[in-house]
């Protein structure tokens, strides 16, 4: 058992929870709670750590032994309980958080071309709430979406909150960062052959006056201040999310699942 | 200038931002922020208070002329820096508070009787996160909906993080608080012909699948545990949200949200 939370596992730990560098140069993030721990995909654990008596309760010790049959190679330590609590993100830790190995999508992934379905993204440039982040990942696998790209000054995806935000959806949607985006969108235009589309001031159609079965890409740009104009300025085309009373703009992943939704309901349509 | 934390009004203003219970006593509640205190209704205004300094700014001096034009009999005091700072419910405050009195909203408001619309309401069930608040109330004025109805276990939406996060419509949106939620459903079933629909594992049909020209309410039930079954059992219609991947629910702000934008879809087409 760990005692001390000068172990340097532990300190580890910590400073992945804190440092998106730290998670960026490791290639690991922190997944916490027994639900979402139990979500994560056998091949991407790296260690688990558990509270000291975990075990002794019928849900923690039904929770290890499940864990280990699942990942019989991973370290799984228990630690004691103040260094647990010096370790957790979250005001009441359930005692169970593992170490994640970070995915390697492709290009391809993101596309959806193994699904056999077309092309289905969602493109965020420098969106920063992680509460928004993860609710769009957590909707995109719930509309179909085959895919997320994000430039590199997007809140990271791998923080704790985005992570427990995203319900487990994290490990099934596909997703890379991208650190030229103004490159990325035109791939997609270009080899891909995708319609990429920005809600905008300037759209003169309404959302649901697009046809989007073909490849579709949307882009949502950052809470304050909306898409940059060189980006919005890549745009296939300009939809517009119709508003009544004085709102002048929608949260970032209403927007989003309202055009997520769109999509999959034509896309159900034969 | 007030400069002591322990003036009367200053400790009103902390404990108005700390209680619900506060706030429901006093009938009154804080809002925050140069922007969000402009947008208040005049006749809401009760109290201004801004930090020392601010009248010098360009943009302070503009926002104190304004307010005084608009709302001339509503007290407007100067506060010193570190007592402002006590105030503030948010991080780096930006120097502008009001305490405002809360709407008597009628369920005529919330029918949307006056507007000439079929009623189109959302119902929400001990939903807790202020986040989730905020956002369907924002969502709701966007999508044209009449109007909010929320039971009293619900959280609070007079919280400070509530009314930050609903970008000023919680003062356009009519809202009502009810403390017998059956008894309130009976009566938009019976007496206003509502139909009452309820995202629910026992639909059968797809949400884009029902007619919501008519008058409409749709419930939505806590983040972690959905709707109870007594309220679900009160639903007109059960409807689905469909769901790819592993997903279990939606979050509860966008399942709201597809369903009013769905409403606000089928209303705008003739």
């Amino acid at each position: 058992m760990i005692t001390s939370t000068s172990n340097n596992q532990i300190k580890n730990i910590i400073a992945l929870n804190k440092k998106a560098r730290e998670r960026k140069a490791q290639r690991l993030f922190v997944v916490e709670g027994i639900r979402a721990v139990a979500e994560v995909p056998a091949a991407l654990l790296h260690a688990v750590y558990y509270v000291e008596g975990f075990g002794a309760s019928a849900e923690g010790s039904a929770f290890i032994s499940e864990l280990c049959a699942k990942a019989p190679s991973v370290l799984v330590e228990e630690v004691a309980k103040s260094v647990f609590n010096s370790m957790s993100d979250t005001v009441t830790p359930q005692g169970v958080l593992a170490l994640v190995k970070m995915q390697d999508f492709t290009m391809a992934d993101v596309l959806g071309t193994n699904t056999g379905k077309p092309a289905h993204i969602v493109v965020l440039e420098s969106l920063q709430d992680p509460g928004n982040m993860g609710t769009i990942i957590r909707t995109a696998e719930g509309a179909g979406a085959t895919g997320i790209i994000m430039n590199n000054t997007t809140v990271d995806i791998y923080s704790p909150k985005v992570v427990r935000s995203t319900m487990g959806s994290i490990f099934r949607v596909p997703h890379i960062i991208t650190s030229d985006l103004a490159a990325t969108l035109t791939e997609l235009k270009e080899q891909h052959n995708v319609s990429v589309y920005a809600a905008h001031l300037k759209g003169e159609k309404f959302y649901d006056e697009f046809d989007y079965k073909g490849p579709t890409a949307f882009m949502i740009g950052n809470e304050g201040n909306g898409l940059t104009d060189q980006t919005a300025s890549m745009a296939t085309s300009y939809l517009k999310i119709p508003m009544e009373g004085q709102l002048e703009s929608l949260n970032a992943s209403v927007a989003a699942s309202i055009l997520m939704y769109e999509t999959l309901r034509q896309r159900r349509q034969r």
